[in-house]
C-alpha cells in the first residue's frame, strides 16, 4: 500500500458543512488524502449567510496544531479563515516552532476575509499580520477579487479590480511581499475570449491553461456538460504570479451557478492535495481549478449533471489539442474547400469500408456483453445506423466509379486494422463502459466535423464550399439530423454507464487511454487517406 | 439523480482527523451521505492522548443547530461529546424547538463520556440530563462498557461488566430510561464462540447476526481477512435490546489493533448514515458494525488490509449460509465418511470432467482479456494445474472402470452445462475482475473442503475415514499442498485486482452477484451428482 498523504486545514468551522474545515475535509477525502482540522473560529452558518462567528482562543489554537504536528507526519497545510490578528500570530509562531529543523511542508494561504455572502470574516487589524508573517511562509497565496483589493489597500494601493489585465497587476503587486506565489482568483471577474486573445498578445509570456477547450470544433464535447454557457463567451480566469517568474492564467467556461458557498475553501484545499502528492503548483493549480469550477465541491468527483467526457478532458488537458488534430485535420478542410484530391478521398472511403465492418461488429460485441436490454437496443439501432452509412458509402463509390466488389477486394490498409482491432481488442478485454468509450472517439468526433462544417458554411465568405463541392453528400449526411441523434444516443449512452456505475480513479485513467488511443487512430486514419498510405 | 441524504453530528471536534465530527464527516461521505456538523467543544488531541478541551459556549451552540436546521432537510442526527449538562440541555431545547410540528430525524445518541485513551470527557452532572433529557429522543443509545457502567450507575446501579450476559442485563437496564433502543458495545468485553453459544441456548430469543461466519469450512475465505485472529475464538459481540421486544447480538471476529482511536464516534456515524437511509435499526447496525469493525474508519470502503472476499460477506451476510450449503454438502460429508454411493461419484466425476474443460477455457478467456503478463502467467498456471486435475480425473475413473472415451461421450449435465457457461458468459460480459470473481467459488471451495476433511480425519473418533475410503485420493488431492497453492494464488489475484481498482459501490453488488450465482450452481452440481440428475 502506498503511504496516505495527510494534509491539515488551520480554519473556521461551517456547521452546514458546505464551507470551512468541513468542505476542506470532504475536498481531502475527495482528493485521496487523509484530513485533519486545527479550528481557529466557530460560526454560525448556512448557504444563506452567517449568522455568528464564535472565535477560539489563541492558546487553544496552539494546543490543536501541536496535538496534530506532534502526531501526523503533515505534507501541505492550507490556512482559511483565521479570524484576527492573534489567532494569526499564533498560528504563523506555532508553524514556524514545529518547523526549524525541517522544512516547512507546503503551504496554501487562503486570506479569507470576507465570506461570499458579505459576511467579514478576518478583522481588519489581522491583514497586516497576515501578511507580513504569514505570507512570507506561504508556497501561494489564493485572493479573490476583494481579499486581493482588501490586501492591496492593506500596501497603500487603492486598485479596483475589474478586468483580467488588473487582476494580473494585483498579482504582481502582491507577489512583491515575499509569499512564493500569487493567485487571484476571478470569480468575481467576468472575462470574454476577446479579452483571453488581448491578454495572450499583449502579455505572449503567459502560459494560458485550459483555452484549448473554448474553440471551434468541441461543440458536442462540451455539450457534455449542460451547464456550460454553451461556446462558452462567459469565463472564469484565475490568474498566477510565481516568484520563479512563471506566470499562468487559467480558463474555464462559466458555470452560472448561485452555489459558490464554499468554493474559495475547496479550492485551496484541492491545491493543498495536490501538493501533498508532489504535483508541481502550476500543475496542482490546474487540477484544482477544474476541480473547483466545475463545481464539484463534495465527496463525489463525478456526476452531478458534468458529463464523463467533460470530466476526461478536465483530468487530462493533453486530451484537448489530440481532439483538435482529429476533428480540424487537413483532410476535412481539403474537403469542406472542396479542394480534396479525388484518390485520397477514394483511398479514404475504401478503407472506411472495412473499419465501419469493424465498428458494425464492435456494436455486435456491446450488445452480447450488455445485462440490459437498453444497451441490446441502442447498440442494435447503432448497427442499423452503420448499415445506412454503408448505403451511403456505396453511393459515393457509385459516383467515383468504385463497384462494390471493388470495395470488398480493396486491401486493408494497416491504419484502418490498427484501429478496427483496437476496438475489438478493448471489447474482449473490459467491461461494457470500456468499450463504449472506444466507440465514441469515432462517432463524435464526426458528429463534430459534420457540424463544424455546417456553421462555418453558413458564415459570410466561409471557406466551407457547399455550390459544387463533390464531397456535399458526405458533408450532409455527418452534419443530418439522423447522425446528430445517434450522437446524442451516444452522449446519453455513456453518461447512463458513468451514472450507475461512478468510476472509480483507475477506471477513468483507464478511460482516458482508451479515449486518447482512439482519438490518435482516428488522426492517424486521416493522415493515412492523406498520404495514400497501404 | 437521487436525492443526497442529510446527516447531521453534534459533537466535539478532534483537530487530529481520527475521531469527533472530522471521523463523522468521514464516515458520512464514505457511506454516501452529506455531512453538517455542529461543535460542542474543540479538543486538542491525537492518536496519543488527549492534551486539553475546550467548550463552546452553549448559546453559539444553539446558533449553530439554527443555522443548519433553518436550511438543510437533515434525515438523521448523532450527537457525540457534549461536554457538560448545560450543552445537552440546549441541544435538546433546540432540537425539541425545531422538531414540534415535524417528527425527529432518526437521532443516535453516543453517549460519550470517556475517551479511548482514558481521558473523561462528560463532565459528572451532565450524565443525568443526558438521561433524562435526551435519552428519550433518542432511535438508539450506543455505549461502551464503561459508559454503560456510568449510566446505570447514575442510575442507582452499581454493576460491572465483563461478560455477554452482564452486557444484556446492563442493555435492558438502560431501555427503561425509555430510549428507543440500546446497543451495548463489545469492544472492551472478550467474548468467545462458546460464551456465544451459552448465551444462544440460555436466551433463544435474541437473534445472533453473524456467528455463521465463525464456524467450520470458513477457513480459506477467512484467510481472505489478514489481521482476523483464525478460526475466531476471540470475539467482538455488541448487544442490541428494543423496545419492540426484538434483541440481537452482532458478532465479530476481534481484530487485534491498537488503533481503535475513532471507533465510537465512526460506528454511531455509520448508523445514523443507514437509518437515514431508512434502513431498520437492526440492518443499520448490522452494516455499520461491519464497517466499524473491519477497522475501516476512513473514507475508503475497501482496501488497508482486509480482502475483498471477506468484505462481499460483510455486506451479504445471505452469502454465508449458501457457501455452507456448498461447501457442507451432503456430498461431501458421505465422501467423507467413505460410504458415497459409487453410481454418485461416477456421475460426479464424468460431469466434472466436462466442467473442467469450461473451466480451462475461462481461465484461457481471462488470459486473453488480460493486460498483464503477471495474470496471463497465473491464469496459465492455472490451465496447467487444471490439465493435472483432469490427469487425476482419469487416474479415478480408471479404478472405476470408466474409460476417457466414455467420459469424453458422457452427455453433459443440465447443471454442468449451467455452471460452466455462466463462467464463460460473465467473462464475455464484464472486465477482468468479474470474470475472476466468476472463478473463485470453484477454486476456494475445493480448497476449503479438502482442508476441512483433512482436518476433521485428524481429530480422534472422526466421522472423516481415511483406511480403505474409495475416495482417499480425491481427498488427499484438493488438501494437497499443490492445490491449496492455488488457492492462495488465487487469494492473492483477487486481491491484487481489488487493490488495483477499488471497487464502487455498483461493482462491488456486481460481485456479490457473481459469487451468489456460482456458490448457488456450485450446490447445484452435486444436488445433480446426488440425484443422478442428467
Amino acid at each position: 500500500m502506498t503511504k496516505t498523504n495527510v494534509v491539515l486545514s488551520i480554519a473556521g468551522s461551517d456547521p452546514s458543512g458546505g464551507a470551512g474545515i468541513q468542505a476542506d475535509l470532504k475536498t481531502f477525502a475527495a482528493n485521496g488524502c487523509y484530513g485533519a482540522s486545527v479550528i481557529t473560529a466557530l460560526t454560525a452558518q448556512n448557504t444563506t449567510g452567517v449568522q455568528g462567528v464564535f472565535p477560539c482562543p489563541t492558546n487553544f489554537v496552539e494546543e490543536q496544531i501541536n496535538s496534530v504536528l506532534a502526531d501526523l507526519d503533515v505534507q501541505a497545510i492550507k490556512t482559511g479563515m483565521l479570524y484576527d490578528a492573534e489567532v494569526t500570530k499564533v498560528v504563523v509562531e506555532t508553524l514556524k516552532k514545529h518547523f526549524t529543523e525541517k522544512p516547512m511542508p507546503h503551504l496554501v494561504v487562503d486570506p479569507v476575509c470576507v465570506s461570499t455572502s458579505g459576511h467579514r470574516l478576518l478583522n481588519a487589524d489581522a491583514v497586516a499580520v497576515m501578511i507580513s508573517e504569514l505570507f512570507p511562509l506561504a508556497s501561494v497565496i489564493t485572493p479573490n477579487k476583494s481579499e486581493a483589493e482588501v490586501l492591496l489597500a492593506q500596501r497603500g494601493a487603492k486598485f479596483s479590480i475589474s478586468t483580467l489585465e488588473d487582476m494580473l497587476v494585483a498579482a504582481e503587486g502582491l507577489l512583491s511581499v515575499n509569499c512564493g506565489a500569487v493567485l487571484v482568483k476571478g470569480g468575481h471577474v467576468t472575462a470574454s475570449l476577446v479579452e483571453v486573445d488581448a491578454m495572450k498578445r499583449k502579455f505572449p509570456e503567459i502560459d494560458v491553461i485550459g483555452e484549448c477547450i473554448l474553440g471551434e470544433n468541441m461543440e458536442i464535447l462540451l455539450a457534455a456538460s449542460p451547464n456550460a454557457t454553451g461556446p462558452a463567451t462567459r469565463l472564469v480566469v484565475d490568474v498566477l504570479v510565481q516568484q520563479n517568474g512563471v506566470k499562468a492564467m487559467f480558463v474555464h467556461p462559466r458555470i452560472e451557478s448561485t452555489n459558490t458557498h464554499g468554493t474559495g475553501c475547496t479550492l485551496s484545499s484541492a491545491i493543498a492535495c495536490e501538493l501533498a502528492k508532489g504535483v508541481s503548483l502550476e500543475k496542482a493549480i490546474g487540477v484544482a481549478t477544474m476541480y473547483t469550477h466545475l463545481g464539484i465541491q463534495t465527496a463525489t468527483p463525478i456526476g452531478k449533471g458534468y458529463g464523463p467526457l467533460n470530466h476526461l478532458h478536465s483530468i487530462s488537458s493533453s486530451l484537448v489539442p489530440l481532439w483538435k488534430d482529429y476533428v480540424q485535420h487537413e483532410f476535412v478542410i481539403q474537403l469542406g474547400k472542396g479542394i480534396l484530391d479525388r484518390n485520397r478521398f477514394v483511398h479514404f472511403i475504401k478503407q472506411d469500408y472495412h473499419y465501419l465492418k469493424y465498428y458494425a461488429r464492435a456494436y455486435a460485441l456491446l450488445a452480447a456483453k450488455s445485462a440490459s436490454f437498453k444497451i441490446i437496443e441502442t447498440s442494435t439501432q447503432t448497427i442499423l445506423n452503420v448499415l445506412h452509412e454503408i448505403g451511403n458509402h456505396k453511393t459515393f463509390c457509385e459516383k467515383f466509379d468504385i463497384s462494390e466488389e471493388e470495395l470488398e477486394n480493396t486491401p486493408e490498409s494497416v491504419a484502418t486494422t490498427a484501429y478496427g482491432a483496437f476496438i475489438l481488442d478493448t471489447g474482449i478485454q473490459g467491461d461494457v463502459s470500456r468499450l463504449t468509450m472506444a466507440l465514441m472517439a469515432c462517432l463524435l468526433g464526426y458528429g463534430e466535423v459534420g457540424l463544424w462544417l455546417k456553421k462555418q458554411s453558413e458564415k459570410e465568405n466561409s471557406w466551407v464550399i457547399l455550390e459544387g463541392n463533390p464531397y456535399r453528400h458526405w458533408m450532409d449526411e455527418y452534419a443530418g439530423e439522423m447522425y446528430q441523434n445517434a450522437v446524442r444516443l451516444g452522449l446519453e449512452t455513456v453518461e447512463a454507464i458513468a451514472q450507475a456505475d461512478q468510476p472509480s480513479a483507475a477506471k477513468l485513467k483507464e478511460w482516458i487511454g482508451v479515449w486518447e488511443k482512439c482519438t490518435r487512430l482516428e488522426k492517424g486514419f486521416w493522415d493515412m487517406a492523406m498520404n495514400l498510405s497501404p
